[in-house]
This record gives C-alpha cells, sequence and structure tokens, in this order.
C-alpha cells in the first residue's frame, strides 16, 4: 500500500505519492519544512547545498512547463542537478520499455525521479520497481494524485487560518476528473478540518463523492455560505467537447465566482485557485485580483513544498551500492 | 518614460531597455564594467560569484538560439541560474495572460527576465508591470531596439578606435526593418560620434531617416569615402519576398562589401556585422575573414556586455518583500 | 592523422576522436582515471570542481536523448557549465557554415565541443579547425566511430575479466553499420585480446573485414563456443526496411541470444549491449536481465569514462588567449 511505500521503517519520507493515508505528522512535519524553505526564496541568495551533488530527474510523460518549471526551481534552490526528460507517454508505457528507462536513468545514478503521467497510478509503479536508493516524487498521476499541489493549498491556509477545527473550506469545480480535489479532500480531512464542501454540477461529480467525507452542493450560492476559504478548480476545456458541460458561458453563469457571490462567504473568506485562471470561466478578474486572493501566494509556496518534500525525501539516502 | 524606467532614483541601471535617452555616464560605465567582465572570460576558472542565487528567466516569445545562448552564458558565468521559458508570442499577447504569466514567474522568485519579443515595446510593458524587485533586460523587441547588441558594437569600437569624436562610422543595409541599427545610431551618438551614416537603398531607408542624426547615402562607395568603421547589417530573406529588394545578387552587386570596395573606406577600418552572415549577400567571405573583420570579437564582447547588464541591473535588488 | 590529432606534442590527451591508432598507454590511462572517477559517482556529494568554470557545448547534429544525457551528467558531476545545442545536420553541413557557427561558439570561450554528427569523420573535420585551446569529443559518426561507448565497454570488461590476453570476445549482429563495432574492435586489439571473433549474416558485414583483425563467424552457435564475453550490437529497424534483413522474427530466430545458445558460451560468458536493447530482437529478456548481463554496468561506465576523457582533454588547456 502507499503508506509502506511513502514511508521508510522508521517513519521517514522515502517516496512522496499521494497525500491518502499520510500520518498527521508527517503532513504538518512537511508543512513546517517548507516554512523554513520560505526563508530561502526571500534571501538575497537563494540557493541552500542541501541537495549538493545529488541529481533529480524530471520523468514529464505528459507535457506541463508549469510544473516543470517549478520542480525545476526548488532542485536548483537545493543545490541539485536537474535534468529534464520529456518522454512520450505512448511509447513507454509498454511496461517493460518504461522499466529499461528507468534501470538506465538509476544506472547514471540519479537519485530522484520526479514524476508526470497521464495515467493513474504511474508513480507508484514506479516507486515500486526502483532501485532501494532511489527517490520518486508524484508531480500529478492521471485523475488520481497531485500531492505537492494539495499541500501547497493547506500551506497556504494555514499561513493565514492555521486553525484548521473550525474552519470550513469549499472546493468549486470538476470534482469528478480533478487530481487536485482529490489531493486536497485527502489533507484538509488529515488535517481535521472542521467542514470539507464540494460544489459542482452532478456530471462533474464522481457517484461515490460522499464517502470521500465532504458536504455536498450543487448550488454555488447555498455552498458559499459562512465558508472560510473557497477554492476554485480549473475547467478543462476538454470537458466542455465531451459533452460533460454545456458552454465556458454556462458555466460561468451557475459556477464562476463573482464579487457578488464572494460576498455570501465569510467577509474574510481566502480566494485559491492552482492555476492558470481561465478568467471569465472559474472566476471574474476582479475576484482573482481582490486582497482576499491568495492565488499568487500559492504559486510561491509551492516552490518552498517542492523543496521540503525533495530535501526530506532525499535527507537520509544512502549512498548509491 | 524610457529613462526613468531604466535608472532608479539614485541614477542605477535598473532595467536594460533601449539605449535611446541613455545617459552618456551611464553607457559608459556599462562599458567600462563589461571591460572588467572580459577579464573572467579568459581566466581558467570562468565564473565569478556575483549573481549566485539569482535566478534569471529568459522569455523568449521568438526563437534565437544564438541570442539566447549568449545571455545564457552570461548569467551562468555570473553564477546565477537560468530557465529558459519558450513562450508563444501569439498565445501571450492578450495582455492579460501575459500579465499572469509574468505575475506566476515572480511569485517564484524570478530576479530577473530577458525577453525577446517580434513586437515593438513588449520588454517596456513588461518592465512597467513587474513587481519593484524584478530586473528586465530588453533581448531585441520588434523593430524597436536591440541595445545589448548595440552596446557590444560600440565596445568593440571603442577597444580598437577610443576617440568617438574624431570617428565615421557608415552603417550598411536594411536600415527600415533594424532594431540594431535603430540601437547603434543612439549609442553613436550619445557617444558624440564624429559622424554617423547610413547607407542602403532608399527601399530600406525610414522616411523620417535624417531626424536620427545621421548622414544619408544611397550609393555604397560614395558612402565608404573615408570612414573609420563599416557595420554591415544582416540582410532578412523574408525582405526579398516582400518585393523590398530585387534579389540576393541584385543586393550583392550594389551593397555588398567586397575587397575592392573596402579599400575605399580608410585603410585600417574595422568591418562589423551582427551575424551570422550570408556570405555572398551581406560582404564577401575575404572581408568576412580578413585581418580589418572584428566580427568574431564582437560575439565575444557581446557576453561581457550582458554579464555587464546583467550583473548591474542586479547588484542592488532589495531582498524580495 | 589522427594520433597527432588526438594527442599533443608531449603525449597527453587534446581530443578524443578514435580508439584506432591510440597507444595502449593513453588507452590505459584513460580506464585508469576512469575507474578513480567511479569513485566520485557513487559517494554522496557526486561532484568534483575539476572543470568548475569550464563550458562544454553539446553539438548533436542528429538526436540521441541516451549519449546527451550521459555526457551532460558527466560533465555536469566535473562542475562544469552545458549548453546544450541542436543542430540541424542539413543546414549546417555545407562546411563554411559550419564552420562560422563552431567560430561563434569558440568566441563565446566554450571550452569543449562533443560532437554527434551523422557524417563519418565531422568530429576529426571540427578538430582540424577549432582554435588551438578547444577540445573536441567525438559523440559518434556516421559509421566510423563511438569511441567513448567502445571504452566503456572494455572497462566493464577490464572490471571482470583483466586478463585481456586470455580473452575470446564476440561481437554479434550489424558489424556493417556499426560504428560501435568498429570502436570495440580497435579498443579489443590494443589491449591485445586474445581473440576477438565476429558473428553475423553475410549482409551485415563489410567486405574487408577479415582485415579487421577478427575471426568471422557466420553461424551464431558456431561462434559462441569457448567466448567469455557476447557483445550484442543493437538492430537498428531501418535495415530491416532496406532489404539487409528479412524480418526480426527471422534475425532472432538466427542471431537471437537465448538462455539456450548463452550456454554454449563459457559458463561465466559476460552478456553486453550498447543500448537500448530490442528484447525479444537481439536477445530474450531472460538474458538482458539474467546475473551474466553486465548491460546496466555498461551505462554505468559510460559516465565514468566520460568524466575521465572530458577532464583528461581539459587538464592541461592553456588559458584562452
Amino acid at each position: 500500500m502507499s503508506l509502506s511505500l511513502q514511508l521508510d521503517a522508521s517513519g521517514d519520507l522515502k517516496h512522496f505519492l499521494t497525500v491518502e493515508g499520510l500520518p498527521y505528522e508527517m503532513l504538518v512535519s512537511i508543512l513546517d519544512t517548507a516554512e523554513s524553505m520560505t526563508g530561502v526564496t526571500v534571501r538575497s541568495i537563494k540557493k541552500v547545498p542541501l541537495l549538493r551533488g545529488k541529481t533529480i530527474a524530471n520523468l514529464f510523460f505528459e507535457p506541463s512547463t508549469r510544473t516543470r518549471t517549478t520542480f525545476e526551481l526548488a532542485a536548483k534552490r537545493l543545490s541539485a542537478d536537474v535534468l529534464n526528460i520529456a518522454l512520450d507517454s505512448a511509447a513507454t508505457l509498454k511496461g517493460e520499455s518504461l522499466l529499461d528507462t528507468l534501470r538506465n536513468l538509476e544506472a547514471m545514478y540519479v537519485d530522484m525521479f520526479v514524476v508526470r503521467h497521464s495515467h493513474s497510478g504511474t508513480a507508484h509503479f514506479i516507486a515500486q520497481h526502483v532501485a532501494p536508493h532511489i527517490r520518486v516524487v508524484n508531480a500529478g498521476d492521471g485523475r488520481h494524485a497531485h500531492p505537492t499541489q494539495a499541500l501547497l493549498d493547506v500551506f497556504t491556509i494555514r499561513r493565514h487560518k492555521p486553525d484548521f477545527g473550525s474552519l470550513c473550506v469549499a472546493i468549486v469545480g470538476d470534482i469528478l476528473h480533478s487530481r487536485v480535489a482529490r489531493s486536497q479532500i485527502h489533507a484538509l480531512n488529515i488535517l481535521l478540518t472542521g467542514e470539507v464542501r464540494v460544489i459542482a454540477p452532478r456530471t462533474l461529480l464522481p457517484v461515490d463523492v460522499e464517502s470521500f467525507g465532504v458536504r455536498v452542493f450543487y448550488d454555488l450560492e447555498d455552498g458559499l455560505r459562512d465558508v472560510d476559504v473557497v477554492i476554485m478548480l480549473r475547467l478543462q476545456h476538454e470537458r466542455m467537447q465531451s459533452g460533460h458541460l454545456p458552454s465556458e458561458y454556462e458555466y460561468y453563469h451557475h459556477y464562476g465566482l463573482t464579487r457578488d457571490r464572494l460576498q455570501i462567504a465569510k467577509p474574510d473568506a481566502l480566494v485559491m485557485h492552482p492555476g492558470p485562471i481561465n478568467r471569465g470561466v472559474e472566476m471574474s478578474s476582479s475576484v482573482a485580483d481582490s486582497p482576499q486572493s491568495v492565488i499568487l501566494e500559492q504559486v510561491s509556496h509551492g516552490i518552498a513544498i517542492r523543496m521540503a518534500v525533495m530535501s526530506m525525501a532525499l535527507a537520509r539516502t544512502p549512498t548509491t551500492p
């Protein structure tokens, strides 16, 4: 299972694949480490020698300049050497040839794989098959998980509203297809968040959504009442074409966050979004740029969280055999 | 205006966007700093720790391996971390989405943007909108300016013929479409060059060219008489297709620099070109490779000028807020 | 000739272009240096400052992520700055424009070119034309040579079976088109290997193959008898289409290394392959993953050999003029 795969015998972080099942103490320990990393990123010399001489390979089977860039920056600020390897997911999904690629990179003494793949479970699969001294970080796999995104989100919330037990957090949008939402819900539940809501049309909700430990709302205005944090999900254009949604205009009409609707939430409610925003689809520009928006803080914290996860996972690696 | 945008309250370099309006002292100060940087590039260890821990993002909206490479090398030799970001100019020109991209990179604690764009004014636009601690360097925008190229050109001239007041410099070729020529003319005028000439067919001259403070020649041989420096511009193949020019052969016949024609200039006249040369179009191979050619020196000095501009602009940055 | 091109007046390594004609002492010296480099790659901090401040440009005129990656990692572990330059072989093969590209990179104070090209002799041509302080390493040129591959192969053999005089080594597959095989044969002969065999169908053997100093077998089972090392070459898919071979299935049937056939060789025979393996074409998966296979060791040793060659070639470079 994930848990034993992620932690080693002494309970330290080995791989970082999913938020699901992560012990409360480990999750808080990552957030605390990220807190110290934010200190590095605002110094004049934004670099620490923690991972000097380590090699981190970004294995991106699906393109994502944005996520790759944050991992690359995080690695460089830890003084690691970074190798960007773009892989064709079709060519390497035939298990055996993917394994051959991994074996070769291992043989080049790569210390960590940061994996992005359109198929759920790829990072797990890789973690199960790498040599014992190699570390794996999941940078998003299919609909399954995007754990560093979820951690930067709860890190951002904690900096503003640290008492999770008293918070009501609403996640709005395409829950059905979102690895981000899945990871966020796990993280918020582990932190014993007072209430976690999901707000979406029925067509964008998984059938078993209630079992996630969330309260479901189909109406945005109902769902926003008294919330402390509103997390808007990015709407993928593909969903419109596949018939899950009528049009961007319709979506915005029913689920777009406007200034007026935001006033239904608590007066100091935070507005969050994993980016990049579709302005006028998920929210109005006035909301995106309002003082309540912490969307750019999320980007900054993404560097700190990735530095934390990378340095913790590589802290105790044995020297290669 | 550009001036207040480029210099801070104490007159130090903040952004480097254009040569136009640059105070004489600042231009000389950049050349002097570049002089000390040439010392770094010939040492056995070609690296100084001036920008260690700084992150420089190359934002190239139009491809240019050559210019990007020189900026990348300059940044690495200053010990900065470099991020190469290829951007689709079509997708990001809708102001808002360009700004969102910038805000995101700012949030990742990037310290400097090196910007290349096919639209005039993009680097200015970015400099006007970035956070106060971010620095912007223009690596070429539309027909407007290519200021580091112009500075490496006058730097190269100064190393051979430092008394600008007594010099006659001729710029030959497609003045109309050349951001390089515009920036060169500004730099030469700021340095109080004795005479600046432009030599070109009428179809390749702007209508208001006389207002640039240059003497205009339509005939190459007339224009070359007694010049100390001949700067040949690169001929873009697109010009031929657009009807501005009959053919490469015709162009070379009238405006190509040959051994014979070069003899009309002063005996020790320098031959310059921003590269890459079209041999047999702008000049003959014998001229390109002659002892009077300082074309490869220009390339070397390009590294020194970029190191100077980057280190000066980032010398006094406040720590990020 | 190659020899005088590769070694300087005092017999030190200048360029590394081919194994052919390399003195025994130099070959052993590279292997010994690589031995010390393997120590670096297994340390916790896999980095030595040997090439700090040096700039190494990977000039890849034909794409090869795998080889480029190993050179890039080797350079970074020596603390060099790396520049990856993808070049279009068509555009730059007109001698003059290739030279202009080289002159420009020289002017940027690049210290070493690592060259990969589909035309035999390109690395030699470049070495003949670069400035005296520049070093060139051949990363594969046409059908001619792939010298770092051959050296990592004999390095891998030496670690297991150091007494070359008593060894029988068989190279199996497409000898005709293989730069790897050519370089391996030279290296094995310089090390005075007891017997070098080539095993291939007539259509995949050069007409003058006997002159290489090898014993020729057309039948795999005959050729495998009593060998200490079996080197399987990669089969290029293009060969099938060009009519050199009937089909992959046919090839495997006659020349594929299976468990049964491997038993014809000595019981402790090593199985080698330059990678990436076509499982079920050159060999069965059971052979590729068997304890006799040292294929992944070859990959690791590739880093050490490249670190050795790069550091030796750049050890004594004069400072740029």
